[in-house]
């Protein structure tokens, strides 16, 4: 399946940040939106990284309190450029997180940040594609064997 | 695959905290450890909840900065007794996260903790199993044809 089709079933709501927001502002916005991660993004869509649980965690396990207030989502995001494109596979994409070690990645078209797809989501939705044909090709042994 | 082998391929080091460890000092065994949830338990391995990243990020998107460094693990903590045995399989525990939304499953043994599921490393692994087997299958297809 390509990323673009795997986006659109999703329905997914892309949600960003600005690069001044406070953490507690991100924090409410992952909260509030059930996410893990998002892109920072400079007018409108131009990304200038990734923002996760993970660099909230390591922000509030480093930080003293009273820096915690003053520190933006800058601050604390992975800045990186690696991201797929919607005409990629979801195992191309999946490779590039694995080799990576990220568990979310951008879906960038035209140098619009459009979608964001996490690792979880798209391992779960392979499983099922994988068990059915595996079901089929049991069903056709099966019957292979009358 | 039963969730002991699960435990004992994957090389799993329980990490757990107490329920009055700081939310500082969660996050940074989080960090450190590169965990997403972990375990709090009294005396030892007697588990009270479950604390995740997830619920450092809620925390911090409702509570006051002057307030957070106050909160324990056992304020912000998942209070739940939903586990799964060493001896189920994984699809059991990952059918209990399912329904549960949950994203980590601790496994519990006579009473004690003695490791935590993912829901996204227990999916690779199934994912990896089930296109194993339908390689197999496919190329017995493909013998059969001929």
């Amino acid at each position: 399946m390509q990323v673009a089709e795997f986006l659109r079933r999703s329905r997914q709501k892309l949600v960003t940040c600005l690069p001044d927001d406070t953490l507690q502002a991100v924090a409410k916005s992952m909260y509030a939106n059930n996410i893990g991660a998002m892109p920072v993004c400079e007018l409108g869509t131009r990304m200038v990284g990734i923002i996760s649980e993970r660099d909230l965690v390591r922000v509030f396990a480093r930080s003293d309190w009273s820096e915690l207030q003053h520190i933006r989502a800058r601050d604390a995001m992975t800045s990186r450029v690696v991201s797929c494109r919607p005409e990629d596979t979801l195992q191309n994409a999946q490779e590039i997180m694995r080799m990576n070690h990220f568990r979310h990645l951008p879906v960038v078209q035209d140098g619009k940040v459009i979608g964001m797809l996490s690792l979880r989501d798209t391992l779960a939705l392979r499983l099922h594609e994988s068990e059915e044909e595996l079901n089929l090709l049991r069903d056709l042994a099966v019957a292979g064997r009358r």
